[in-house]
């Protein structure tokens, strides 16, 4: 007997062998796909009819700060200066564990509710992250962020406090929690610092989490220090490799590309923290091109400011084709695939297809809906029309979380009263 | 006795000289906002209690196809030549009158869930779209799309046609209903017959909606038959007003905002349908630099491909944002504007502020939401989080179309099985 059957669904399975099914059936049973076709003979404690509804990979979003939730709407329209240093700075420099564990979990139900299932993080007092993932039954790539800052005894404090992170959560909640090292970024961590993270991560056999050449004036401090950029810097102490999760490499030369191509680092795609910061526009049609395995991240809510992948979806599809005059650029089916089968690589989980053995993460996108009507094509309807408030249903390692717009795993009104709580006297700190 | 009450609601009124009120109630008699403060002694047939949402004017949708819901989704990520004659108009071709009423019917559900209440149209079988707004309850300026195409004898019927329906509709459905001219473009309409139109929307006293330099194949086609682009042929011929609304104007040179900026003309921005077919970015904030009054439209749902200006404000304030360099550029209050106040002035009713005297068209967003908490900033939160789906309560002209999520203006289900049938069938002609 398996766990969950979801039947009645247009099934669409991201496994370029398998394609999409009409009618399909998925079935679940210990937290993995058993079994995925027109019907099955099995049956099930739990069988979820997904009549006018698409099942499909949850998706994955691969770089936020989950805390940041508590800063939703706090500092917006400024100049990037005064937004960090005026707001967001003085802002974190008040918050308690208590606050991050609170936000963190305020992210989870946000995610839940939006269809992801996944997600890889960066931020501080971060067991309190780790225990909100742990409650909420998502799956999460986390990490401490070190930010040295040619400090050598805040680096190794830092590095201390990472690799007792990295060691204590690896593989906790049933494995759903990977840990991996956060150096900040190549401006505001040593060359030495960073080659020293590298020896730790390998040793500790886990991966990299790193900011990579968001502004211009990132590119601008490097080629005055080093006299070359961020990734030739990263490349030449060895730093690049598969394990590298690099998040939203804008300012990238075509040969910083090629790099990046080469030592098969992924790179988190964060389109609409990009635009609301003014970074600039990541070269994500010639990164595709190079074969470099491009997914999506929402960045923190204090840019963007939610959590909905479904809206970065859309905005990646848009802003690429108008930035390259192409209406062509970046269809519905390859923004799919960035934000679950891509997103799922970079994270190293067995997840973003639905395929027979693959972890049971996956969504039911709700299709009766006048802005879903009528339906010719379900990726171009999932990218181009859909929300994340159409996501019915959301199970992750084989756990319903969220069924038919009811949240299980939390206590919906709770985690929101009391992340309103935590903010609004956050804000009294800061303003004390 | 009002008709309606609205209660504790945080109130954002857009009036200049009202601005926002924290807990605030609304009053409103005879199809207008009759009452606006703290608490009022009125007692009404209908109190709604607005706890936890927010009260704001209606949206304005200044440039729709509403009957192409029909194509949503039906040709996506094509080059444009390939998406307009290979796919759009071989379907235009075989629309009925009936799939015409079906289509914009979706429509003005779709708009009703996502808080738009009134809109700017332009297509065929116009009656029918104007039946659908009677039976919806919406609000909208209407006009039937004059493609002359240098045709003498089309010119001359398409003319007739365009005037028959100014005439029969101009104030119908309790004044809901508003007629205008809609010359296609200054690229598919000759010279002499733009002045004609000019002329007899001057005999009405009707507006006139129009497409204006979309694309870079306008201009260019523009300064080989004349010598000038689109603006300065307009300008030219005297064509140019207050009571005219041009949708797109992505390709202005400074000179032409400065004649729309002079002119009073009404721009209507539609910044997703742009993005998608790779049309080119609307010089937006010089245009606002120069006191254009811009407002937001979405275009029709084969290029968006939905109607949900949430979606629209938001992807305006980012990509004016990074395309500017500028994190300050369009922020959330004056993306609300354009939503809102500038949308009505286009549309020339006396809606998009909430002030006594003027029609109750208004729509409550319900903030109780994982992605809308915590709240610090209301307008942050409406354009930079929120979604259409996050609308609860949509009234206009003082009668509520939806009450809590439940739209009370149509029956629902019917409508999207109509919409669907429809558009299958229409397919099987184009195959055919």
């Amino acid at each position: 007997m398996a766990d969950i059957i979801v039947k009645n669904a247009y099934v669409m399975t991201m496994d370029p062998d398998e394609g999409d099914l009409k009618n399909g059936t998925v079935v679940i049973e210990d937290g993995k796909i058993t079994e995925i076709g027109e019907k099955t003979s099995e049956s099930a404690d739990t069988v979820i009819d997904a009549k006018h509804s698409v099942v499909m990979p949850g998706l994955v979003n691969t770089h936020t700060h989950a805390a940041m939730t508590l800063f939703r709407g706090y500092a917006d329209d400024l100049q990037l200066a005064d937004w960090l240093e005026g707001h967001i700075w003085p802002a974190e420099a008040k918050l308690t564990a208590e606050d991050v564990y609170k936000g963190s979990l305020l992210a989870c139900l946000e995610m839940i509710r939006s269809g992801t299932t996944s997600f890889a993080d960066m931020y501080f007092y971060m067991d309190e992250t780790a225990k909100a993932v742990e409650a909420s039954g998502l799956r999460a790539s986390l990490c401490h962020g070190l930010i040295e800052l040619w400090n050598e005894e805040k680096g190794a404090t830092d590095l201390k406090e990472g690799k007792r992170f990295v060691r204590a959560w690896q593989g906790a909640a049933d494995g759903r929690i990977k840990t991996m090292y956060g150096p900040h970024a190549p401006n505001t961590c040593s060359e030495e610092f960073l080659a020293k993270v590298r020896e730790e991560a390998n040793r500790d056999g886990a991966g990299i989490h790193i900011h990579l050449l968001e502004t211009e004036a990132e590119l601008l401090a490097m080629k005055e220090r080093y006299g070359k950029c961020s990734v030739h810097l990263l490349e030449d102490i060895g730093f690049l490799g598969p394990d590298v999760l690099a998040a939203h490499c804008v300012w990238l030369s075509d040969g910083d590309i090629e790099i990046l191509g080469k030592r098969g680092v992924n790179v988190s795609h964060n389109v609409i923290s990009n635009m609301k910061l003014a970074s600039g526009i990541a070269p994500v049609y010639k990164m595709l091109e190079k074969g470099v395995n491009v997914s999506l991240g929402t960045d923190g809510c204090a840019s963007n400011n939610n959590l909905d992948l479904f809206e970065e979806m859309k905005t990646a599809a848009l802003l690429h084709k108008v930035n390259t005059f192409s209406p062509t650029a970046l269809p519905a089916r390859q923004v799919l695939q960035m934000g679950t089968v891509n997103g799922a690589k970079a994270l190293g989980t067995e997840t973003g297809m639905l395929k027979v053995g693959m972890k049971a993460d996956l969504i039911v996108v709700d299709m009766k809906k006048a802005h879903l009507t009528p339906c010719f094509d379900v990726p171009s309807h999932l990218v181009y029309s859909a929300k994340g408030s159409d996501v019915r249903t959301t199970i992750v390692n084989g756990k319903v979380l969220m069924d038919d717009y009811k949240v299980l795993a939390l206590d919906e009104q709770k985690v929101m009263e009391d992340a309103q709580k935590a903010a609004e006297e956050l804000v009294t700190r800061v303003n004390a």
